[in-house]
């Protein structure tokens, strides 16, 4: 709980509680903040930042005459012992004092009279700390003249024992128990209600839910739900690694350390990174990247290579696999952190480098490998399999040429070839590997939802050639395998539709009678074989995309469409188009998306071009050791936790599991023991880089 | 597989395949039809009749001249054993021969038509049989000179031995994943992202998930689902208790033996049946009903108290405990079997009659017991504990009296009774309960998510109070409890509405600014008290059900609505009215509800005036004995085959756990043996009360 005293308190929480969608800092509801924030969980000795901000309202909820406390007191308690101060707790220099001002909106109303309430602040950070005991800790703020904020945090049990020897956590981002269904239904054959086959999956002995909701808002996004996975700490929209503060600098957030972080300091295993998205997305970049805004590509993709560098902090030199897309952030240019040639700088570092599914089936096992296929992100499996045409017309070769990208990998080729690479350079140390279905999410967000399927059977085949070659190389028993998501978007099927029949129909009405409910919605017509199709995708994918009696299927929460429920043969559906000429951004349904449909308008704001995530658990399959501890529902936290626990990566002291000690491959580098003073006190300015990324997104959008 | 040889077959298949969301039979893909079909799975022992069909389209698809063949034969085969005739195989008579002539349209165009294909038919059918030994068998027809349907089913290893000596299954009707994440946000407070308390179903060890689909469709309905997860055997929408054949008669569909039926005859356990429906929908009734149709409510009745009384069956006299509503199918007159007052029908029978919250708390609970407590569907949990004003305008007093019932129990009341009364007359053979949660589904059909939500929080409470009551009593350990569902809905919340906002704009597409996506979605109102709010419903429920900031939810099926967000506290939500004048329905957003929201178009045929089912799987939470039967992905017949082997009910011979052995509280009535002659031939005429229901759905409709 957070406990406030003192005479401001009340006004305060009354007005934020009054407009709380809109928060002034999220894990911060009184003018005094604590982050990490009340009711964190921390895994014994895993590294952290703290920070805390003194808040004054100078209009709105006004404290303190809008003159933040410059003397404020923080302090560290275990369970029922005293409070101390926390840079005696911690053995560190106490941090100097920061002040910055921000702006937010209390609500709607102020937003549309642009009036934006500023915020003076007062600031401190420690800088690289940890708690070594399991248990209960109080940490305390005292501000204007007695006012506390009180965060109860807590050690889980330690777990210092390896109990698998490999992990490897597959994403599929934005996929719900909704969408495997659907999944299965047009790829798997069914006899009188008994599937004859079913998703690799569905054979996944031990079966669990994860709660998704970010630290400050129901709804996630992609970079704090994977930041939950990959670190124990749930975070605000759009930062990973980090507590987000209100500070104007994107680095300079309270950090937390990650799994890789972690399993490269305390054991040294191999690292893989694998995603069909560009390597600088959330999903993959928040294995490694500490920073309040996913946006800040480029320097997360040095994050990537070096680790944090403007901070001490734990040292990171990179995944021994990094496989993707998003040549952006590689080709010398805007894209890249500060402008360099990021192919160059991992070749420098030791990697291989391979921009095509040749060169990454032919990549040396023994080193470090990068590889980056296209620019954006990968053309998916459809586009890949099926409507391959749809390649040929595009500019996204990786080298830059402007040429399409037509020798390219998918995620079972990048992550089968992760795992020869991770067995070679893990050796007994094994290995840790995130593979991700990343067009999952991104088709559903354009309502693409044949796109999406067939990511999410591309996942599952991935899944399914994982287990066989983990068997084949007499690791399976070795190896945790997990298969979840990051968050949802509410998809379901609600029968069948005629396309025959609704492209006849004439008006929108009538259109709709083309939907097959309950016994009309049939059987699936996914599976039968039909000899006017030309393509042949394989066991566990449909055998036919375009039946004439497709499924019904859709969203709660979309932008104006139009729908006739068909496969879009021409490449990625783009279901909403700016086309009223306003300034803003304006969605309406494009007029050039499935022309025989019929309009569904949207449920969102009107400037959404796209669906968007919904709230709901996702599902977390689990096989191998460990598995039993993946069953029921429980936070997204927790598979950090459990995960952490399997890999006994938990330490009771800062003198074991040093990167000195299990430094990977060899290396002998050292980590400043916990305590270390900040590295130059605080950085605040922004690199070139970051100040591009900055006034791209714009201050005052941030704020909302 | 459904082998087929023979001239006729190719064409035929090929008409099918082309129009396969209308089926001519469901389950029977060719001329000649096999029920229970290919790939059926039988408990050892369970009871069960088959129905053949040869079938000859008039038109469209014409086999044989349009003649169905008089002299098919057909065989049964064990394993790789020879082929018997069937009647030899069973050693009964062979049934006389059957014909009749039915009807049905190829698809939409046909329908618009009103060009209705012909079908005659030759039919037998073999009643109460059974599978004794645990294998394979092969099933043949063969008809028109050597044209075969080859149905393949299978024997479940055999598990006599009883594990558990209770088994409690709650039924959230429509319940998914998506909506117990919602309901757990709005009534469960949270602290920076960890939840302070959580659902009692979150708390159980196991979790599953089972796929819903009907036998012929893949969406499927309350009552074939509920049939499923009672019989193991999948049947056609509106069906229970049997496959549905293409016959007249609503009551002579090949049946199969329930749970509920199984477990009177082996070991004689109490049963109970409670739910927040009529006692005679879908879900509480298909533990006892044989029909083709959910909508015999009268007759269906009568089989609940009786037994099947057309055929030879297993004998069943009875729940125990028969909870629920719907006075209709009790007072005499048009909605009663046979115009009889089933309250004095039951009460010849020995059960004491309540008929509100006092006469319920106070009955025995060593008689049997019938609870009825208004006419129609019980009024929900909003409106029983928090909008109570709505209930004093109804005429739902189950004596018939049209006063409003008052004096009403909920779920928790009805099962928390149910099960002293089970345990009190089941002894020590224990009990075997079903208790569903109906409004789930009702509510969400009419997007009314708030009431949706208010009883899914319901059986929550009731699951808790359940676990905490077996507990006291010392059963905890004795009894399987399972919380799932029969189908979903596809649910899910995408965001925050702020209904000021909303409410303050003028046009639609302003309006749809208020949602608040990601970051803006803010945290839960629902929780956080407010001193304004009179009602307190306690712990577990929401604090606020009307905050400023409300969850922006839906669905992607659903018919022409307003959307405002806002609970409705005059009463249930009515979102679509027939307002056009025309003759067929044809429905709009009801004028009346939400006047402040903003329009959302359907997208289902237009004389829908609901929400539909959707595909997706639903959860399995499992605790106690067997429980990890039920963890990962299965079949919803895989709940009753797990049930079944957790309570032993499978038997090798017919010699075994017979009535005349097990009957329930010492009555000694026998059963015959297995193989009797079916009683009087086929029984063709239907009932008043048949005829009467198959008048108002309509002969044609069925056939759809």
């Amino acid at each position: 709980m957070v406990s406030i005293s003192g005479v401001l308190a009340a006004a305060s929480i009354f007005t934020l509680s009054a407009a709380q969608t809109f928060q002034r800092l999220g894990g911060c509801p009184t003018l005094g903040c604590v982050l990490p924030p009340d009711q964190t969980d921390f895994l014994a000795g895993q590294y952290f930042d703290i920070r805390l901000e003194v808040h004054a309202p100078v209009n709105g909820s006004e404290a303190n005459g809008g003159v933040p406390d410059p003397n404020f007191a923080f302090t560290i308690a275990k369970a029922n012992g005293p409070a101390q101060p926390a840079a005696t707790y911690f053995k560190v220099p106490e941090p100097e004092l920061e002040r910055w001002n921000f702006t937010w909106y209390e609500d709607l109303f102020a937003q549309d009279a642009h009036a934006p309430s500023v915020v003076r602040v007062t600031s401190k950070a420690y800088r690289r700390v940890a708690l070594y005991e399991p248990g209960e800790y109080v940490a305390t703020l005292t501000y204007y003249n007695g006012t506390k904020t009180v965060a109860n945090w807590i050690v889980r049990p330690l777990q210092q024992q390896k109990k698998a020897k490999n992990v490897i956590l597959f994403i599929g981002d934005g996929m719900t128990t909704n969408m495997i269904t659907a999944a299965r239904l047009i790829a798997h054959k069914s006899i009188n209600g008994k599937y004859q086959s079913t998703m690799m999956m569905d054979k996944f002995p031990v079966l669990g839910h994860q709660m998704t909701h970010s630290l400050d808002s129901y709804i996630t996004d992609s970079a704090n739900s994977a930041s939950a996975l990959y670190s124990g700490h749930k975070s605000t929209v759009n930062a990973m690694g980090v507590y987000a503060d209100s500070s104007p600098d994107l680095f300079d957030d309270p950090k937390v350390e990650t799994i890789v972080e972690l399993l490269t300091r305390v054991w040294g295993s191999a690292i893989g990174v694998v995603s069909t998205a560009f390597v600088a997305d959330a999903t993959p970049i928040a294995l490694t990247g500490h920073s309040r805004s996913r946006y800040a590509y480029g320097a997360l993709i040095d994050q990537a290579l070096r680790g944090v560098t403007n901070y001490t902090w734990t040292k990171f030199s990179g995944p021994d696999v990094f496989f993707g897309t998003g040549a952006e952030q590689f080709l010398p240019g805007s894209g890249s952190y500060q402008g360099k040639d990021y192919y160059a700088e991992f070749s420098s570092a030791g990697y291989s480098v391979s921009l095509n599914k040749t060169s990454l089936l032919s990549a040396s096992n023994t080193s470090k490998a990068l590889g980056i296929f296209s620019t954006s992100t990968l053309p998916v499996w459809l586009d890949r399999n099926v409507y391959k045409e749809n390649l040929e017309t595009m500019k996204n070769d990786p080298s830059g040429n402007k040429k399409p990208a037509l020798d390219l990998p998918g995620l079972k080729e990048m992550t089968l070839k992760a795992i020869d690479i991770l067995h070679a350079r893990g050796g007994d140390k094994g290995f840790f590997m995130m593979s991700e279905a990343a067009s999952i999410d991104k088709q559903m967000h354009t309502l693409d939802y044949d796109r999406a399927l067939g990511d999410l059977l591309e996942l599952d085949d991935t899944v399914k050639a994982t287990v066989e070659k983990l068997k084949a190389m007499g690791e399976l028993n070795n190896t945790l395998i997990l298969v979840t998501a990051d968050h949802g978007h509410g998809f379901d099927v609600f029968g069948s539709a005629d396309t025959k029949y609704l492209s006849s129909q004439t008006n929108d009405r009538d259109k709709r009678n083309a939907i097959g409910t309950y016994a009309s919605s049939g059987l699936s017509q996914y599976t039968i074989t039909n000899a006017s199709i030309s393509y042949n995708t394989g066991v566990n994918f449909p055998v036919n995309w375009d039946p004439r009696y497709t499924l019904a299927q859709g969203v709660g929460a979309m932008p104006d469409h139009r729908e006739n429920y068909r496969v879009h043969k021409d490449g990625p559906r783009l279901p909403a188009t700016n086309i009223s000429g306003h300034a803003s951004n304006d969605y309406y349904a494009n007029p050039k998306d499935n022309t025989d449909g019929f309009i569904v308008n949207g449920t969102i704001p009107t400037n959404e071009a796209q669906g968007v995530h919904s709230l709901t658990d996702v599902p977390v399959f689990a096989m191998g050791p460990c598995q039993e501890l993946f069953g029921g529902v429980y936070g997204n936290i927790d598979i950090f936790f459990n995960m952490a626990n399997c890999l006994g990566l938990a330490r009771a002291d800062n003198a074991t599991g040093s990167a000195a000690e299990m430094a990977p491959n060899g290396s002998t580098t050292t980590v400043p023991a916990t305590g270390a003073a900040p590295k130059n006190g605080i950085q605040r300015g922004l690199t070139v880089g970051m100040l591009v990324f900055q006034l791209a997104i714009g201050w005052v959008a941030f704020n909302l």
